[in-house]
């Protein structure tokens, strides 16, 4: 059977119809409509020789047995966020679907191909994402967090997970699915504007970003607008507008896909007559290279110091949150840039500033790499989430090309 | 008799038992503590050979008949914000007092001398500051307005300035109290840092600063601080940094006490993983020249276009308010530098950031000049205001040079 990357299409649509709303996708995870969602795809692959399990995490499982243990994985997740749009999660899941049945038609390959829905990605009830990826990686570390967690109803997670047949306490069992895992593959819309600002349909990804997000409070003097000479002045906010420009600078001579952000700068006491005294700042860093990030973040630290020393103000750093970088494998970003010029002619390597399940496995030290496909004006988490079918037909083949390079990789080694 | 500029400070504490709380000054125009205050002052007055007169705006008059009847004029102001200093105000009008015991001891002066207590400086009741001196001035063009003013209880203006008298279509019939005038002078406490830094206690003030206040919105676009790549963002709060920064080197280059502030900051969405979308700047700039006031304007706003055209932005001026300067007297500005030097050693000139009445009677083309006396910490509308006692005295005793080097000029005229 060869592959049909139109159905891929039609079936997206299909699940819109069938889980979505006027509001858009509504796929929330521990949801029956959720469940209704995975069901649909349980029937969608009933007539293909694989075997299916739900793991102890809730992730389900489609295994098609080939010559050898040794495993290449396709993961996706079926569930979205409320008003969320048609492609997030489901493009992975019915592409990686469509891939296994073209394999499966093949006859018995080489080594052993898994689909993975992987179970609560957007954390979007309970607002812990990557749930049962992190638990099959290993790296959930929280069950006692999860364990207080509640929705806006005061359900609890452990309730609510149990009602799926989950039991927190053994989640972390899911971890021996990931025994024999060789190489792990995932599509996903990119969620950003970069591919279609360069006109491209695909990319390979290279890892997710690190992160490192502090809030930066400097503090002058606040002082009349009118009676104040300017050199007698202490303005908090000259502070924070150096920083928020020198960012850029530094994110420029770091390189390598630096992104630094201030999205936002309070100012008090904030008004027309006054000389700043207080400027509260917010600061993203983002690397794909942990000595890089750490060396952004130490460049805006000792600018910051600077720029206190000569406007005679204060800066004090409080991180709000922070998060290694991921880097993803070589020899599978080779395989699929290489897929993607096979498919459209020209490839580009980006980074994923969103974390992806993928990124969990990564860190579980399984070979990984996601393909990302053209996302429009750059919008995801909405109704307005949107891709172009012939470029989500493109992934299609793509991320199909990439399959067979990994499983002739893995059959190898 | 003799000037006894202590006379002055300890009826200046006097007043604050009578008429000030724990919280600070309490004499708001058109209230019972003001009109205790002013009977107050009317009783200290008792004594002299002047004749009393409260005039169409609730302006209170203590005149001292001369040979002449051109008048020297010494203003001020026994209103206080509520939760006021114990100096803004009833320092000029106690200094002033003293000042005119002094002349009056000596027998009929040459030209005629006049106190003026102005009514309702601040507007703290109503929010419409200088109301008894631009009646007298002629320039209270807003009669239409005032009469729609109602306080926090819903008391209209007209009601209760007519509680004191004061009919609010006749108040411009108190213009006639400035025939005859050839000069005022106003002696107040600096209300900002200037002085105290420099180590002075008094200075000659050159005017009021003119005043352009602006609300500037740049719009970029929203963008997520991870998937968007530094050169594919449209990010507002660049351009308001920008200028927050170059207002600093604008004021440099106009010069000539050029005050430029940016007090405030507000950016949508305002979140750390969002390029910033909208940024709306507040901008104040003042100028005793109101040609330069013009280039501060000018400069800012061909920086402001350049800035949009380098970040790819938007961005939209929008006038909030502006006034033009009203520069004082140079002869007078010349005598108060002479008084405060002959008192002080040394002299300072500068501009007043905030309005005063003297600003009024400036405009209504009257020879006017200002005395500052140092503040500490710049602190003015609160019971931390305070000057030291013996700089008080210093500009009793400099108001009272910087008042007979007027009477003899005014003689010779």
């Amino acid at each position: 059977m060869a592959l049909e990357p139109a159905r891929v299409v039609s079936r997206l649509r299909e699940l819109q119809q069938l889980t979505g709303d006027e509001n858009g996708a509504q796929r929330v995870a521990w949801t029956d409509t959720w469940s209704a969602a995975r069901a649909w795809l349980a029937g969608l692959l009933r007539d293909l020789p694989l075997e299916v399990e739900r793991d102890e995490a809730g992730n389900d499982w489609y295994t098609l047995r080939g010559l050898s243990e040794r495993a290449v994985l396709i993961g996706g997740h079926m569930d979205s966020v409320p008003n969320g749009g048609w492609l997030d999660g489901c493009l992975n899941v019915l592409a990686g679907a469509e891939v296994l049945r073209r394999i499966a038609g093949e006859g018995t390959p080489p080594v052993t191909v898994r689909l993975v829905d992987w179970a609560d990605e957007e954390g979007a009830r309970f607002g812990r994402s990557l749930f049962g990826s992190s638990a099959a990686a290993g790296s959930m570390r929280d069950q006692d967090e999860l364990r207080l967690l509640e929705d806006r109803d005061g359900v609890g997670l452990p309730e609510a997970v149990g009602a799926f047949g989950v039991d927190l306490d053994r989640a972390l069992e899911a971890r021996r699915r990931l025994e024999g895992a060789a190489a792990y593959l995932e599509l996903h819309i990119e969620q950003g504007p970069v591919l279609e600002s360069m006109g491209l349909p695909l990319g390979a990804v290279l890892g997710t970003f690190g992160v490192e997000r502090w809030r930066i409070t400097w503090t002058g003097q606040a002082a009349h607008a009118g009676s104040t000479p300017m050199d007698r002045r202490r303005d908090a906010l000259a502070g924070s507008a150096k920083l928020a420009l020198e960012i850029r600078d530094i994110a420029a001579r770091v390189g390598d896909g630096a992104v630094c952000t201030c999205g936002g700068v309070v100012c008090k006491p904030g008004i027309v007559t006054s000389v700043v005294e207080t400027a509260e700042q917010l600061l993203d860093q983002r690397h794909l290279d942990a000595a890089s990030l750490a060396e952004l973040l130490r460049q805006a630290r000792e600018a910051s110091e600077r720029f206190a020393a000569e406007e005679n103000i204060d800066v004090a750093w409080e991180r709000i949150w922070n998060i290694e970088p991921i880097p993803f494998d070589e020899t599978l970003v080779g395989f699929c840039d290489e897929a993607i010029r096979d498919v459209a002619g020209v490839s580009h390597r980006l980074p994923s500033g969103p974390l992806h399940d993928a990124a969990e496995i990564a860190r579980a030290g399984i070979p990984t790499v996601m393909m990302f496909a053209q996302s429009l004006r750059g919008l995801s988490h909405t109704k307005l989430e949107d891709t172009r079918e012939e470029h989500i037909e493109m992934s299609v083949v793509a991320l199909d090309r990439l399959a067979d390079k990994t499983i002739a990789w893995v059959a190898e080694q």
